[in-house]
């Protein structure tokens, strides 16, 4: 589309209808705004009006076109709250200490939370149900030994050659033979841990970074080393270096896009130093990639493995985040650890459920995965948005929020009054999950932090319930 | 059924014709005799008659009465061959050194074999494939959302209600809380090892044992003592106490019920024993049933854990020797510890598959899981048998064989001048697995021993396999 001049200022009527209803609130964040087409109509104005004003409304910020699907509403950049603080302080390596809080933590949550902002998973309306069924009942007509046989460690090669042809999105070449299936990400993480250290051993992490990684560093007698990382660029590199030159560190964990709980995507440049810094410590890297799909970027991002060419990236994912938790499926790729991680895949949990393999690997194969990635990656954006915008509206002066890459959760900051655990306990009352600050950290951190997962849909429910969140802050004085 | 006097032998004619077809093979063990009525129209003699030479039959050991079923052939005592010999040794706490034979025979297998009498699993003619997959559909439709949600740790409550209302069945009262479902007993028996032990700490185990519970030991970097047991009655409880006595053994891992490799039933008393024994050293014990409703006796055996008035059992067990090993099923029960294990496999792999929850839960509650393994059993015992008769008859003099009380696992010693891992790799080249005794030790031991799996259905493929078997052992002098 070329930009026509225009000698009326229609277009500028037009816009600032549009910009009015948009800062009272008749547009949220997230937003589709009404089609060129539509708006023509309205106004009796050109196609050629409308979208000058469009253009227009995007220069000030307040909207964005995407490709192939319309122009959507922004947060405009002056209403953004800052950023989570980044400190960059260093850290000595230290036994994990989270594991009775998190234990505490889960059982004070069963059965008490209506609107669930805790857990990072997605809400019912945002899983392909509908077409996993459907899988699931041809499958078990067309083979119906599946239901009763099953495929040793390293799991269903079908599956293991769909997550290969994937891998050239990642901007990888993974080979069937290195892949092991497993069951979900985190069982991916132990296998992984356990093959490159030993009890006693030091392992670096994000700090914070997503609570189960330091529970399998605890719960393995292992010791971590938290490198602080910024919301937007991630780990410090000089930390890291500086832990990588004074500890035995065996292995750095590394959640590389859209990182849980900061939100962003490492950019190549820093993925590339990430591995050369780590590849002359000869350190291991275990990135783990369950959200890369969920990037809002139009491109998938890499891994940080596409940089790797001494072997010493292992590589987890799963199917958990974007498709079913339900089904337990995740990978792990290696080539240099493969042998060792699948025996021990083996001996932990012989196989992974094969129904559930031969499932993913159907919906991977048909591109009924790559379309459900693509419809709900735009929903989480515009979610994420909607969530931050209500974050800013109803909690206290001084919270700061951070701004995801992609994936569905918000890491927030509240002022340094504000007990995150106390409030875990409060809002539970309500009936609202949220996940405390203290547990992405080894050593109890970010106390006046909170994670908020943006995977349900937004609604007047969870509209009402951050409202509610919001005045539990100020009531901590 | 009241015997009647005869004053004919008309009964002995009967049942001597039917006695040379069971030398000559027309009727093998584990094989049903023509009906009462089909053997009464076809001698054109009174079932009386028939009757009459049932129960001279069965008084001279060719057959016995199953309950609500019929006469079956058994394997006259005259020609059972010995059972392999016991030695009480005592031996020291050990590392575990048999991962990398596992590992390697585990990659000599892949892809190779035909004949599969290696690994301890039912063929797919022994698994319920057909009502699994109708219940499979009937989620599917009624539950829709199933497909993709899950139920953290410890996992399904319908499921978890289900294996406590079994649980009266094996002499327990299991309540629905101290149950965590896992991705089969193998996580189980990790979940628990690493619930009472630490790495460095020493575990006593049956010698032989199933290999798994072995490679669980040595990859948590724990030590084994190996107490020998004997086919029939098991454990020696004298060697058991001199390990407790003499080193800090941290828990003893049992299979009482229809053990891999040996095939005991350990009896009531001898269960009582064992725990009180424990108690007195404080020791935990592991209890493995994952073959327990595959037992050949009328009644189910019991769990050495309803004599437990310490909570110092944990009972592992699943649903992979029965209905399906792909399902990823199995649980693991203890008051004591529950909080623990259900935290442990929280942090470990998460969840265990929610469909296959909901599968094996309604195939327990319509029934259907009884109807199944009440079948399969018999057919199982008839498989053992015929196994049993098939090694008798092709394997050098002075093999011995155990005699089963359950399960469809045979235990083999051969001549002492026979390698099992040479005989090993050489039935790999025929298409032929096996499992070699090496395997079933912590420090190697059962050099000329070999495990069978009888799990697949009796065939002439199965003769030739196990005739081919027999040859592949006189070939080593």
């Amino acid at each position: 589309m070329k930009k026509k001049s225009v000698d009326s200022p229609l277009y500028l009527r037009v816009a600032q209808s549009l910009e009015g209803q948009i800062q009272q609130g008749a547009f949220r964040a997230g937003d589709q705004v009404p089609s060129v087409r539509q708006l023509s109509r309205q106004h009796r104005v050109s196609v050629s009006t409308v979208l000058q004003a469009y253009f227009w409304l995007e220069s000030k910020g307040w909207i964005e076109a995407r490709p192939k699907s319309g122009f959507y509403v922004k947060m405009p950049s002056t209403k953004l709250n800052p950023l989570p603080a980044f400190r960059p302080v260093q850290s000595k390596p230290t036994p994990v200490t989270t594991s009775e809080l998190v234990a505490d933590l889960m059982q004070a949550t069963h059965g008490r939370v209506q609107i669930s902002l805790g857990a990072a998973f997605p809400g019912p309306d945002r899983m392909p149900a509908h077409q996993l069924n459907a899988i699931i009942r041809r499958i078990s007509r067309r083979s119906p030994a599946l239901s009763t046989s099953h495929e040793h460690s390293p799991g269903s090669l079908p599956l293991r050659r769909q997550i290969a042809k994937r891998s050239v999105s990642f901007g990888c070449n993974f080979l069937p033979e290195d892949v092991t299936i497993t069951n979900g990400a985190v069982e991916a993480l132990n296998l992984c841990l356990r093959t490159i250290a030993k009890p006693g051993d030091v392992i670096a992490t994000e700090s914070p970074t997503y609570f189960n990684v330091l529970q399998a560093i605890e719960s393995l007698g292992m010791k971590a080393v938290e490198i602080p990382a910024d919301s937007r660029t991630g780990m410090d590199l000089n930390l890291l270096e500086h832990a990588l030159k004074n500890y035995r560190v065996r292995g750095y964990i590394a959640i590389t896009n859209c990182h849980n709980p900061l939100g962003y995507v490492l950019s190549d440049d820093k993925k590339r130093s990430l591995v050369e810094l780590l590849h002359r410590y000869d350190v291991a890297l275990i990135e783990d990639d369950v959200y890369g799909d969920l990037a809002f970027s139009p491109q998938r991002p890499r891994l940080a493995k596409s940089f790797d060419r001494a072997g010493l990236v292992l590589t987890c994912s799963s199917f958990s985040k974007t498709i079913s938790p339900g089904l337990r499926l995740g990978w792990v790729h290696s080539e240099r650890y493969h042998a060792q991680i699948a025996h021990l895949k083996l001996i932990t949990s012989i196989a992974s459920p094969s129904l559930s393999e031969a499932v993913v690997a159907e919906f991977l194969e048909s591109g009924g995965y790559d379309r459900h990635v693509r419809n709900v990656r735009i929903r989480f954006e515009a979610q994420v948005i909607a969530f931050s915008q209500a974050v800013s509206k109803y909690f206290p002066d001084g919270t700061k929020i951070s701004r995801p890459d992609g994936g569905y959760v918000l890491w927030i900051e509240l002022p340094k009054r504000i007990d995150s655990v106390v409030l875990y306990h409060a809002a539970l009352k309500e009936g609202i999950s949220i996940s405390p600050g203290p547990i992405f950290s080894a050593s109890g951190k970010f106390r006046n932090y909170i994670r908020l997962n943006c995977g349900i849909k937004w609604s007047d429910d969870v509209d009402r319930a951050i409202l509610k969140l919001g005045r539990l802050c100020e009531s901590q004085r």
